[in-house]
């Protein structure tokens, strides 16, 4: 691994195991979740409030900073972190996802891709080169070598043809030159198929990567499909260094791929949904919209601790989203990510105990008995964009 | 003055004065500015960082929360303040001046005013009161007497007419039950005119209220006009009571204003022209949104010490409103605020030290010598909904 760089398991407990991921600016526990910061900002919050939710590692989005405000201007502004105030540890994607799914018009050769800007519809062109010269000047503390993400109804042969592409575009990313205080982390495809997933996680662990992330899963395929590709998968990934799972996912979703080895997360979702007055609780989740909280003086969740559950009512949150005011996503937001936070220290804390698989069905069977909404929408709308 | 409620003068430098107006819930130095909390939000802010902005006196608009979520329902739930969880003071506006700005088809006769929600076109009806019932029940420290507010054009018979509606709505407003620890401040009328000002500025005075406010200013008229009717009337107001200008204004307008003896303002404008990038310094105003901004790593305003100014560039605060990232709106807010905690403070300070001309010379000229962006904007839509 790269110099200033660290992962070390701490414990295990069945498949599920519980580390360190050290970097050069901060000392990052897991399991744990990276909010979104798709624009250098974790949307509606200050860094101290996202550090104030256990936060030490979070995402930023390498194609919407490439359209605005540009890598040379972060880049002379001291690079996404300092851009932003965010003082411990940042992972850029390699825009790749953004450009198969926000970008119009876009067409894939064996070089890389072509599309025009969701922005203002310029044309430009994404390479594996360009990617880690973008990332490079947006300086995160780990970047993501150029993939191909094939949609979750791709063909076999579509899907062989983008691992083939992406373990060409791994080579390439790794040869170009970096920000020596950089790691890289590489990314396997296969869709659903187990035997591909196992053949390219080879091809890829194999490189001179920091850590190795899966791809191409939460992307439209039924979730029950999600979960039996992790089960057979997550736990033959390198022990030896981190192991992410991209764009994923529900508090379920957490808990059942920690439960197979996985150690790093990011997802819109909490951030998302809190902007439509969606809360994830320790019982559920609970749609602030709703004419039931009208009167209810109860925070959102008796549980937790955050500054919003401990100042704020369920009525209150209730008129500030239905009046379209700001403070009602703002706090939700802060809510959400903070469960998110105290959710993945109660998953470590459980690892360490030895209890990793009854800690894990109690806390999924008091989500789904007290879900005040219904059974998780996987709704391919939801999970395709929940890489924001 | 009712129990638990005491102004006191404390200096006076010239016609502007220094002094401590005590509510049951807060001590509120004066000379001071309320941040609007039209919905019972500070929009995009907590109330701890209302707070830090050295705020102890807020305002929330009458008409809009009897709109949205109802005064029955904020009552039940024990007032504004424990709704929205603001610790200090709280003053309601009456609604009158909502029902004649932003409702249509408003219908104004001796008894009161039947107008349709601008929510949702339903006819309702405003009268002295139904106004002091809805903030009994919305529960503030100080509420408004329901006053007819003409336009800035309206001919000198609507005025006295106006005039001689709000003295009769006054003694039925003062008539009307309310809670016993709620203060009641009278508005006078008068328009531009002098002789009409002072007359019924004398009316007002005379009757049983905590308060004498300043109404039907800022509706429209130059901003010279204004100056030259509070440097007339001000000074002439009593002396043993808040005296409040409704609806002011720019830093430069509470300079004025404090110079001439007023010891409160509300205004929309710190926090609504933030959420169009517009921040207010003590160099005058600058516009986050214009390009010179991309590559500052200057703060907004070096002079300040708020959150926003210790910790993020003009060049951040720049990307953030043009992606239109909520944090942008919220730290300009926050910045805005704190300026005029700041400004108001040193006035009083100015006050104190007797060299309030001077202090008041000084800081205007810094701020018109600095401005980034050119003479104030004193056009009518503006001013006309300076008061949410």
């Amino acid at each position: 691994m790269r110099e200033g760089f660290a992962f070390v398991e701490r414990a295990r407990d069945g498949d599920a195991r519980r580390g360190t991921f050290t970097t050069p600016s901060a000392v990052v526990e897991t399991p744990t979740f990276m909010p979104v910061g798709t624009l250098g900002t974790v949307k509606g919050l200050t860094p101290a409030e996202v550090e104030s939710t256990g936060a030490r590692l979070i995402l930023a989005n390498t194609y919407h900073l490439w359209l605005r405000p540009g890598p040379e201007r972060v880049g002379a502004l001291g690079g996404v972190k300092r851009f932003m105030g965010w003082p411990h540890a940042l992972l850029t994607d390699s825009g790749g996802f953004q450009v198969f799914s926000l970008s119009s018009d876009n067409r894939i050769d064996d070089d890389g891709v072509t599309f025009k800007s969701h922005l203002d519809g310029s044309k430009m062109r994404l390479t594996p080169e360009e990617s880690m010269r973008v990332q490079g000047l947006l300086g995160a503390d780990v970047a993501m070598l150029f993939d191909q993400c094939p949609p979750a109804d791709a063909a076999r042969p579509v899907i062989e043809q983008a691992m083939r592409r992406t373990t060409a575009w791994a080579h390439r990313s790794l040869a170009a030159p970096g920000p020596a205080t950089q790691a890289r982390f590489g990314i396997f495809q296969g869709g659903t198929h187990v035997d591909l997933r196992l053949a390219h996680l080879e091809e890829i662990a194999a490189l001179s990567v920091d850590g190795v992330a899966i791809g191409g899963l939460s992307v439209g395929e039924p979730i029950p499909e999600m979960y039996r590709v992790l089960a057979d998968v997550a736990p033959r990934m390198p022990t030896d260094r981190p192991r992410y799972l991209m764009g994923v996912g529900t508090p379920a979703d957490l808990i059942t791929a920690i439960g197979h080895g996985v150690d790093l997360f990011d997802c819109v979702l909490p951030t998302r949904n809190a902007r439509t007055g969606q809360a994830l609780t320790w019982t559920g989740r609970v749609n602030v919209r709703q004419a039931r909280h009208k009167d209810d003086e109860r925070p959102l969740d008796a549980a937790c601790d955050c500054a919003c559950c401990t100042t704020f009512s369920r009525a209150y949150l209730h008129h500030l989203v239905r009046a379209k005011e700001m403070l009602g996503p703002r706090l939700i937001t802060q809510h959400n990510l903070h469960f998110y936070g105290a959710l993945t220290r109660a998953a470590r804390e459980a690892i360490e105990a030895g209890r990793y698989a009854a800690w894990a069905a109690a806390t999924l069977a008091a989500m789904r008995d007290g879900d005040e909404i219904g059974a998780p929408d996987a709704g391919p709308r939801t999970r395709r964009l929940s890489r924001g």
